[in-house]
């Protein structure tokens, strides 16, 4: 669970299921949410965008911004959700949904990633489906959808920027469709310091309390009879810090320093 | 797992969590991006939101920004990530740490929320620092950090859009934050860290630290061109003990008579 080298899946998908899984946008809007909507796309590995009747001023200029994905010049274009669609067995339709009543069976987008890795692992084609900015899907273009999917939004502000609503989509399904991934889920629960590097050994950490026992009585941190009691203390305090074993290395070599130092100016000053 | 009813959650997050949960970005540039972040943590029930060194103009016009969310008028500001995040015993970094060597645990988004839940749990405030658009968070940011969060990304297009990347986060963390999921985790995940007391606030190990220093410089442990480096390792080190607040406080008063008492020698000696 917790890592100490870089994770990159070097690509987070499958080529097969890349090229079997399209992001539809239906007449989108703002150049700048589709120039997002593509970098999501590269984000997460996915690669076949269509766009549905989009305003083509718009389009041209998502295009052509200086820093597009190549992605968006191989986009597909068509007329109608259904032609963008045609060759899909399933159809997932995103939106708010709050105010419509649904036709179809919803998922929250968290439990969403299985049915989709399911419909791949059958050599299907996926399409995941958002619509305009201001309007979303409508009606009849959801009736064009097997699953509504649902991003669980706080109801004070449900509405998504789309191509942040892409964003967190294509991350869910890329982060939990990879086999790796569900693997390393399973492997339980190292503690941090597990995998920090090797816990400090039981001697380490009473070489460790030997020195600071001596710098405490360098410096008279303690009255002689309260000696025993802070030794006991300092002891539980050194495993409560859970130091692993080179860190043990660096604080003694701290420690010795210091008395060297106390030991010297000690003597200067007597 | 497929519903045929909505399924809002009212509030993804319950009050207390939302007031602990705190958004730092460090010196963001682009107003789009900072609106684009606020809307995001009103979807996702989010309402902390800290901008450390913003640039002044972009920041003034995004909170002017026409339907900017309310939250911005509310935003903390400081000068430094230090301030930022002084009151916090958990700090996640975010980046795509594709060049760097990383000097902290490391998690992956997807295994991300039970840690912050278990922080939640146990009354600790927890902030996710993201870094300025071009660079992300420098070495020196990232020693603020006891963990770093990757998303996992395709290698061919790593770095996101900060809008997306904080979007991505929040939902991960909201909609994992489930109670129902809470309860298990909290017995399944319980580490000795909670278990050992309150955690020590950043100010606590930047106190700490402080003080560390000033023994340092009095028994010259290291020549003038190690100082800001040895700095930046006992910061790191200080939060890999994962030092609990009474424990930083005993740690902190025995530096405090350590530094006494060499300040006396020195004196003595001279």
């Amino acid at each position: 669970m917790v890592h100490r080298k870089p994770l990159y899946n070097r690509f987070l998908l499958a080529a097969s299921q890349r090229d079997s899984f399209e992001v539809v946008l239906v007449s989108p809007r703002n150049p700048l949410n589709i120039g997002a909507v593509a970098r999501a796309m590269a984000n997460f590995g996915f690669s076949q965008l269509t766009v549905v009747a989009p305003y083509e001023s718009h389009w041209r200029e998502a295009q052509s911004a200086v820093g597009a994905e190549d992605l968006l010049q191989n986009a597909k274009k068509t007329e109608s959700l259904a032609e963008a669609v045609s060759d899909c067995t399933l159809v997932v339709g995103t939106g708010t949904l709050d105010r419509r009543k649904p036709e179809q069976p919803i998922v929250r987008l968290p439990d969403l990633a299985p049915h989709i890795q399911r419909a791949l692992d059958a050599d299907r084609r996926v399409a995941l489906v958002f619509g305009p900015e201001k309007r979303g899907l409508t009606r009849e273009d959801l009736s064009y959808c097997h699953l509504l999917v649902q991003i669980p939004t706080d109801e004070r502000q449900p509405s998504m920027n789309l191509g942040q609503a892409v964003a967190v989509c294509l991350y869910e399904i890329a982060a939990r469709m990879d086999p790796v991934v569900s693997i390393e889920a399973q492997s339980e629960l190292a503690t941090s310091a597990d995998v920090r590097g090797a816990a400090a050994r039981s001697s380490d950490l009473d070489r460790l309390a030997g020195v600071l026992d001596e710098v405490m009585l360098a410096i008279e941190y303690s009255p002689a009879n309260m000696r025993a009691a802070n030794r006991h203390h300092l002891r539980l305090l050194l495993r409560r810090l859970a130091i692993t074993g080179p860190d043990a290395r660096r604080i003694l070599g701290f420690f010795r320093q210091l008395l060297r130092r106390l030991d010297r100016r000690g003597t200067g000053s007597e």
